[in-house]
């Protein structure tokens, strides 16, 4: 592990993987001096993506957030959001019927615009699902968990179907000290039920690194080695970069407190190659 | 493993511990024959107890129900809930503030009578959390979930204390094919999002039995091996009483159907002394 | 949580339960001063049991082992190890067939002692498995662990039986920075192959409580308010003590530092009622 | 779901990623007719891998056991092993220091024959640990368990560093009704033991795929939905496979058997796009 700054060591690199919350913003807001961060990166000539396991917007609508909160410049192509592997999963293994998801409506207009039809769990009659192929956990907002989240559990017990998870994370901060339960926690409570395993997408999963990967080698021709992995969490952005085997930065302007730092790296065992105080240094 | 009847079995020994749900009622109600059965119980002078993991309502509120149902004469001191542990906990270990809940107000009332305040977490003010001394995870009704469920998770990130769960099961039957997501589960996901443990009451655990055993005694003098424990769920009565040295009969009228005995019996290990189709045999 | 010294905090108590491992000894040896602590205890004519999950010696062997180390006048009497739980289980329920174990020939002799056959798992032939009735881990030690896990999981994939865990600690101090991987993670490796849960006695289960509490009142009448558990360890001798109602002190003698103490208590949300530094105080 | 014979259903696809035990060979040796089927594939000029979380044997190995068994004619670019993976970890992540590994030296020979030195667990200095870079878990032979696992428990407490699992399988079969307990349940038990989560190379991993997918197309270009994965196990080649966007098929010659197919498919929700007989149809 070396402690350093980030400009001095993206230098070393052609491409940089961000992640979103505790990199580029926190509960706070936009973190102050990204802006100038993000002019550096241009100048140097890299190639950026940002890597968001958020999967209740579009591109576009990630993009516009960004905007009001104050950062400009981000390009919708440079946006990977775990709701497009979602996608790609059910373009790929869904041909037919109709597509159940818990969340909003507006999470499913884009996830699910690949021409199949898709009904929420409220508008589900349970004597009648036949013709449901699929399931989707898009987002923790959006429905009433009493009555939808026993609904979930009915339905995947009446039939068995794919059912995957947009995003696998169990909690999101809402303040300093406060957080929110995530999509992934309402997933694992149903797993938990049924006795089944889900397909998760998002980090730490290697399938979010191969599509940025993949993504970014349409018009370009880069090797693993030449991409820096920047997060602010352990268990998703840095256990994940090491293990498709990019070189991983840790930051401290999120989830994780220069206090805990190592007692967080002893206790997980997850080691990033580098940290730095923000990406603002 | 034996298969018979139930009278034929229940006759070798002096106590009787009857599991509720699957064994006196089930989701059609009251399991036709119940009262010749207590009846016959009532005859061969055997000492009995209903064990039920529902901490919902008194024992008092328990005889009502099963009264309302169509079976008479049972006596409210013949009714061991997980409950009464939940409450005997607190007897023992909270001596002053304010208890915290999940649950409806009628299980708060009669769970934490003991004089301590008590609150549903829905009125709890996060800013002023200095004065709640335990939380109890009491019922899966009486509350909104998306929002005490976050809340919940505030709490106790922000102050360490006692989090006892009054039911440990994961669900209950509500028809003949579905179930709904019990306080064990709820629980369950809270542990999970804080890495947590919490204490649970109710089958399997020792403790449920060790409660009845001691109530038994308060007036009478039996051994272990005089008591046949009697439950529609392996996880929960079987397993709670081999561990606790009784011998278990397994019925068919609940959780369990004939066609899958064999299968789970062999995938979980748990092995019932008797198999009996139902009590009312 | 109240910091205060053992000698002024169970003078208000009228029975002591010690763990063993890090309360009277470590891997030192025995801790300075606990002779006097025991003379200490006499005089105040409080009940003593030592609750120990080692399950490797028999109550006479242990007093000899604490003889050797120094500590001298404890009855054999006054210990309660998780392999009488083992014993009592075995009695109650198994009255036919051998009984397989894991661990040494000694561990067997004294637990298996109770007229039963019993047979090492080195001897099994796996063609000839119909008279065998149960299986017991009883130790990490006396046998070879490539072999006979290999053999002990197809022994059970071949026949159903009850399966014990004696000894349901996981690890054990051998040094002061080095562990031994003990009788319950080897039990938790074949419960994984075999997705089953096997019955596990030991501390933090309530079992061991309710016999050392049983125990104490064939001689005496002792309410649960009338006794002080003392440990080391958070998640064994403080959960299981608190779980049973008893109040509960933290020793600072063993697996628990003081500089890990907070950190600890936080995370496992554990909470013991005293915390002194040692039993010598 | 669709029950149809191999060969009318690869002609289909223009890529086959065919698994190993269970698909090729068994417990009984090479299945009968795989030489035909492995024509019947070169005929059709279908592009072939087979992907094996066989990590003991290199590639070269590999095809050499495949001819003694009787199986002519694969060619040792057509095998992926999660063996592989591990290297392109070690050789992208760990620059320098010596690599520690469980599992027999062959293994070691071929998957750390990159440069760095390599030392078996059993030649470590638990006093002299400096040099230690990462650690890998390679095969659950060549070394003895009791004394080698308590060792590496030991290690990684004393040095924190990057640990690998070659083979995340928990299991293997050595006969019609017995198994091995494989690398990843060893790896578990440590897991388990540290409390930390290892970096797991093979199915179901999308990593594996990934790998394979980027093989094919350094000599091609195909998209996922002209690739067609077969194997006999639901938990990792069909997981694996539908997870990565691919169709598969379930072959019932391994590890599933015909009678267990519906109530496997429906307790673990994972549901392939064709079930088969055998790759011999």
């Amino acid at each position: 592990m070396i402690e350093s700054n980030f400009s001095t060591i993206v230098k070393q690199f052609n491409v940089v993987f961000l992640d979103s919350y505790g990199v580029l913003k926190n509960h706070n807001g936009l973190i102050e001096g990204v802006n100038e961060t993000l002019h550096f990166i241009r100048e140097q000539g890299l190639t950026l993506r940002v890597l968001t396991n958020d999967a209740s917007r579009s591109r576009e609508q990630q993009v516009m957030v960004f905007e009001k909160l104050g950062l400009h410049g981000l390009d919708k192509e440079e946006i990977i959001t775990s709701g497009m592997l979602a996608k790609q999963f059910l373009d790929l293994k869904i041909k037919d019927g109709k597509i159940a998801y818990l969340g909003t409506d507006n999470s499913a207009d884009y996830i699910l615009e690949s021409g199949l039809e898709h009904i929420p769990v409220r508008e589900i009659d349970l004597e009648d699902v036949d013709d449901i192929s699929a399931f989707v956990f898009l987002d923790d907002e959006g429905f009433n968990w009493n009555d939808d989240l026993n609904k979930t559990v009915n339905l995947l017990r009446r039939k068995n179907m794919p059912v995957i998870v947009a995003n696998s994370d169990r909690y999101y901060p809402v303040s300093k000290s406060d957080v929110s339960i995530a999509t992934g926690a309402l997933a694992k409570l149903v797993e938990d039920m049924l006795k089944r395993k889900f397909i998760h997408f998002g980090k730490p999963d290697s399938q979010m690194f191969v599509y940025a990967f993949d993504h970014i080698n349409e018009s370009g021709s880069y090797k693993r080695d030449e991409i820096l992995m920047v997060g602010d969490t352990l268990t998703t952005d840095i256990l994940g970069g090491n293990k498709f085997g990019l070189k991983t930065m840790l930051v401290l302007s999120g989830n994780t407190r220069r206090e805990k730092t190592d007692l967080w790296i002893n206790s997980t065992g997850i080691i990033p190659d580098y940290i730095s105080e923000s990406i603002v240094t």
